[in-house]
C-alpha cells in the first residue's frame, strides 16, 4: 500500500480509474489504449490494453495489460460464487502466465504490505492460503501430484518495520533462487469508496512506485527483477482526502441541482474546477488526516474471505489440473 | 460504541462537546452547569457539572459530573508519561468512587464492544489489563495484599455477536452476583478527529443510549440497575459524515476569507446554517459511507497502549495502596 | 476445560472412556448401559444410554445419553467431508432437540473456556461460526428465513478471567431471557492422544464437574437451570501425565514381550496395577508438569477447522430447512 | 525451533546441556573447554569456551562462546526484574559485538520460526519490539539520536511456509544489504521441562543444524554468510518424548529407591543405559507423538514477555547510550 495521502490529484494504482479520469476530462477514449469489456456471473471484467506510449504518457502507467474484475457483491457472496471468481481469475492469469513458465519453472509469490495493518495486510495472509510447493517438488516428489508446479513465496514485510526496501529483499531472494516468474500481490488505495473490496486488478506490469525519478530501484518489474512480473492489487482503503472530496462533489451536485440558473453562485460552482478542488482539500486536510485511513468497520472478515478468493485464484491457475478440492491437502 | 452514523446532528458521548456546541450557538456558559478547568502535566482536565434541570434539557445528558481528560501526546508518550496518566485518572476516579463503595464491596467492571472490531474493542481489552481479584479474596485470601478489594468483570459482547441486549446480560450478571458497584468501559465516537484516541470521559451518570422513548430498557445506570454506574469512554473513531463536514468547514473557512465582502456568494456562505449542513451530508453520504469508519492507522497497537492506561487507571483506583509494580502480580 | 493435572485416574470427560475403562477392568459391558455402535462414511459413532442407577454409579457419569463421534481422519479431511460429519452431528442433535423446544423458543448456546489459551478456546471460537439470529426474529422478523428459530450466544470466560463462576453468569443470563434449551460447548481433556480433535461428545445431560459436595452450583444441567441442557464437548488437549502414563504402557508392553517368561520381572511387570501406576506418575510428575499442556504442533488451525465443523451441526440442527449455502448469510 | 522429535539420543541446542551429558556420563570437566560461572540477581550466568578441537567433539558444537542466562523466575518478574535481566543480557552482547561492529556499520537482526506457531514464534516476536533504524538513518539522519547505530531485521519464515531454506532467503538479503553482522534469534528445543521459557543463550558461532553431511548449506555462521554470526536462543518447546523419558527416570528412581537390593529386578534396573532408553522411548513414541508438542498453558504469555527481555537486550546492546526510555520512541 503506497502512502495513501501523497496521492497527486491523478495518481491512482488502477488502470480503470486511469481511463475513466482521462474521458470525463477529455471526452473521449484514450489514444494509443486498448479496451475490451466483459459481463459475466455478476462481475464486469475490463481488458486494458496500453499498447502505445501515447497511451502510455496520458494514463501514467506502463506500456502493456491491466485486467481489472469488478464484483460490487463479493463481500455478500456465498463460498460457491467466491469459488466462481477465483475460477475465472485463474482464467485471465493463465493466459498471461502461459507463455511465461513451462511446468517446472519456479514462480515466486511475494505478498508485500504490512500485517500489522489489517486493510494493508492482504499480500502476507494470501500466502496464508497459497500452496507453496518447491520444498515438497525437491524433497518428496513423489507424494506430490503431477500437475504441480514448484511455488515459493515470502513476505518481506515493509520499510517501518525491516529498514530495508521491500525491493531489495526481493532482488536479494530472486539472486539466489532463479524463479522463472514473480507475483506480486499488494492492497491497494482507490479514489472511490465503492471500489473498497470489490475490485481485482492484475497486470503484467509488475509495480512501478511513482514515475518520479530515483523510485526506479523500489520497482518490481523486468526491468529491475530481468524477469516478468505479475501484480495483483486490490483497493483496501480509501483515503481520507478521497473521502472528503467525494462529499464535497456530492454536495456540489445537490446545490448545483438547486441553485437558480443564471445567477452568480451557480456560475462559480459550474466553474469550480474539480482538480483544482481536490488539491485545496489535500492542502486543508493533511494536517488532519494525514494519519487516518477509512475502512469497512468489518475489515478483518472482509480480508479474510478476498484473501482466500485471491490465493485460489492463484492455486488453479499455478497449477493446471489440480481443482479447489486437492488444494486443501496442500495448504498449510 | 453505538452505531456512529446514525448520530443526530446534535447528538455527541462527549459532554465538552454537548457545552461546546451549545456556546458556539448561544455565545455564553450552559446555565445550570459548573465548570472547572486544570491543566497539568500536558493533560486538559475539564469537570463538568450538569446540577439543575435546565442543563440537564440544554445539553442533552443527564445530571452528574463528567471529568474529561485530553492528552493529546497520549500517543506518542513514553510508558513513565502514560503511568502518569493512570495516576490522575485514579484520583479522579477515587474522588467519585469513595462514597459509593468501602474496601469489602464488590466493582463489576464492564468492558462493553465488540471484540472483532479493533476500534470498538477497547472495553475488552482493558479487561484483559485488569486486576480481577474477587475469585482469589474467596477461595484464597491469604495470598492477596490486604490492600486489594473484590473485582470482577465481564465483556458481555454486542447484540450482534449475542443476540442478546447487553443491558440484559449485564443485569443478569448483577441480579446474581450483587456487586456494589458497576464500572462500563466503552469506545466512543467522537465529533472531532483530533479528540481520535486523545480523550478519556469519566462520568457518574451511567450511560444512556439516546433520550427517545424506549432505549430505557437499554441504558446502565443507577435507575436500570439499582446501583451507582461510573462510565468511562474514549473516542476512538470518527464516523465518515464527522469527517466530510470537518472538510467542509474548513473549505467554506477559507473560501469566506477568500470571497470578496458584499457579494452574493459570500452571503450565502455566511448563511449556511452548520446544522442543516450536517444533515443534508448525512443524508447525502449514508448510502455511501453506512458502514465505514475512520481509524488511524496504527489503530492496534494505539489501542493497545491506551486500554494499559485505563486498565491501571482503574487498578489503582480500585485498590487503594496497591502500586502499579504490584498490578503485574494480579494480572494474567 | 477442567484442570488437566487434577483427574483422578479414573476421571474422564467422555462417556466411551469411562465404559472402556469398566470393561477392560470387569471383562463385561457395565450393568444399567445400553450401547449402540455405528460406522458410517469414515466415523464411528457410538451412543451410550446409561439407563439405570447402577450404571450411573459405576461409570460415575448422569443417568442420560451419551453420543459420540470418533472421526479419525477429520483433521486431513476436505471441507466437503467435513460438511458431511455437520450434516450427521446435526441429525444426532436433531433426535435430542426435537422433543425439547418448539419453533419460536428461543436457545441459548454457551461457549465455555478461556480465549487466551488456544485449546480451551473451543466453545468461544465456535460462537463465531453460529447463526445468531434471536435479535434479527425480533427487530427485523421480514427479512429472516421461515426456517430460523430463536438463537441466542454467549461466551462468559473462566472465572480466572471474571472473577465469577461461570455457572453463575450462565444462571443469570437465563434468568433474565428465559431460554427453552441450553447448549454448552467446551474443550475437553482426554485420556488418551490419539482422541485428540478426533472425537466428539453429546451429551443431554449438561455438565457436573466432578461428583464431590458442594461442585453442585458450578454444574450445568437441568436441576441448576431448571431447563434442558445439551453438552458438545471435544478433547482438545491430553494432560502430560497422561502422555507419561501412556508411554510407560508401551514400554512395559514390549519389556514384557521381550522379558523371558518365568522369570522375576515378567512376574513383576505383569503385576503392575495400571491404575496404581497413574496415581504414582500423577504423584511424581505434577510439581514438574502441574502447568504443562500437550497439543499439536498445527493447533491452531486444528481448532479453525474443527469449530465450524461443530458450529455447523449446530446451525443444521436448530434451523431446519437452513441448508450450509444460507448459513453464511447469517453468520458475522 | 529444528523439528523436535528427531533429536538423537544427545542432542540438545544448549552448550550447557552438552557439557552436563558429559560430565554426567565422564565424571570429569570436558577437556578443551573453558567453563566460568557467576551468580547475581537471581540468574545464574554460566559462560562455556570452547577452545580446543577436542572440546569441540566432544560436545559436537563449533568453537566458540556460549553464554547462558538461567533465570528460574523470568515468568513471575515484575517489568523491573525483567529489564534487569535485559540489562545484563545487553552487557554480554556488548563484549562479543565490540570487537566486530563499529558505529557507523549495520546490523540484521533475523527472526527465525514459524509465527504460526506460538512457541515457535519467539524470533518474529522479538523483531516487533525491536529498534529498527537502518532506514531513519539513511532517510531522516536529522531526527536520530546520535547513539543510534543502523540496524534492520527479517523474519524470513519457515521452509514449510515459502517452500525456500531460510538460509538462502538470510543469504540473498546479506548479498544485498551487506551488513557487518548477523545475529539470529531462534527458539530452540530443551532436554528439560524446567528450562522452558528460563533459559536464554547467546553464543558468536551462529547456527549450525546438525553435524551431517549436506546441511553446510543450511548453517548461518562465519563460513556460510561471510560475517560473524551471533545466534540468541531460548528454550520455549519440550519434546513429547523428552517429557516421556524424564517421566520414566523419575519412575526408575523411585523403584530403584524401594527395590530390595541383590535382587535381580534392581540389577536390571541399575543396568538399564539411559541412552538406549531414550532411543527405544523415540522408537515407540514417534507414531503417537510425532506431531506433539509441551508447552506450558499461558504460552502466549510467556511469549510476549520473554520477546520483550530479548528485545531490549538487543536495544540496549545495539545503541549504546540508548536507555530503555528512549526505545520506546523508535519501537512500531
Amino acid at each position: 500500500m503506497k502512502d495513501i495521502n501523497k496521492f497527486s490529484n491523478v495518481r491512482t494504482d488502477l488502470a480503470i480509474e486511469s481511463r475513466e479520469m482521462v474521458r470525463e476530462d477529455q471526452k473521449r477514449e484514450v489514444p494509443g489504449v486498448e479496451v475490451d469489456v466483459e459481463e459475466i456471473k455478476g462481475m464486469k471484467i475490463t481488458r486494458v490494453n496500453i499498447k502505445e506510449e501515447i497511451g502510455q504518457k496520458i494514463m501514467g502507467k506502463p506500456l502493456g495489460n491491466y485486467i481489472t474484475f469488478e464484483i460490487p457483491k463479493i463481500r455478500e457472496m456465498e463460498k460457491q460464487a467466491q469459488e466462481e471468481v477465483a475460477q475465472e481469475m485463474a482464467k485471465e492469469l493463465r493466459d498471461i502466465v502461459q507463455d511465461k513458465i513451462t511446468k517446472d519453472d519456479t514462480t515466486l509469490v511475494v505478498g508485500l504490505g504490512n500485517w500489522n495493518i489489517t486493510p494493508d495486510a492482504l499480500g502476507p495472509k494470501v500466502l496464508s492460503h497459497l500452496m507453496v510447493t518447491r520444498h515438497l517438488l525437491e524433497h518428496i516428489p513423489d507424494f506430490v501430484d503431477e500437475e504441480v508446479t514448484p511455488v515459493c513465496a515470502i513476505a518481506p514485510g515493509v520499510l517501518g518495520l525491516t529498514g530495508i526496501e521491500t525491493s531489495e529483499i526481493i532482488r536479494g531472494v530472486v539472486e539466489r533462487i532463479k524463479p522463472k516468474l514473480v507475483i506480486a500481490v499488494d492492497a491497494l488505495a482507490s479514489r472511490r469508496m465503492e471500489r473498497l473490496n470489490t475490485t481485482i486488478q492484475i497486470t503484467d506490469t509488475g509495480i512501478s512506485p511513482g514515475s518520479g525519478v530515483g523510485n526506479e530501484r523500489k520497482a518490481l518489474n523486468q526491468e529491475t527483477l530481468g524477469i516478468p512480473v505479475i501484480a495483483i492489487g486490490i483497493p483496501t482503503v480509501v483515503d481520507a482526502t478521497t473521502l472528503a472530496n467525494d462529499t464535497i462533489d456530492l454536495m456540489l451536485d445537490a446545490m448545483i441541482a438547486q441553485a437558480p440558473k443564471g445567477k452568480e453562485f451557480y456560475n462559480m460552482l459550474k466553474d469550480i474546477n474539480r482538480e483544482e478542488k481536490l488539491q485545496l482539500i489535500n492542502e486543508i486536510l493533511h494536517p488532519y488526516v494525514g494519519n487516518l485511513m477509512v475502512t469497512p468497520k468489518e475489515v478483518d472478515l472482509i480480508m479474510d474471505d478476498i484473501s482466500v478468493v485471491v490465493a485460489n485464484g492463484l492455486n488453479i491457475a499455478l497449477h493446471p489440473g489440480i481443482d479447489l478440492e486437492d488444494v486443501n491437502r496442500y495448504v498449510n
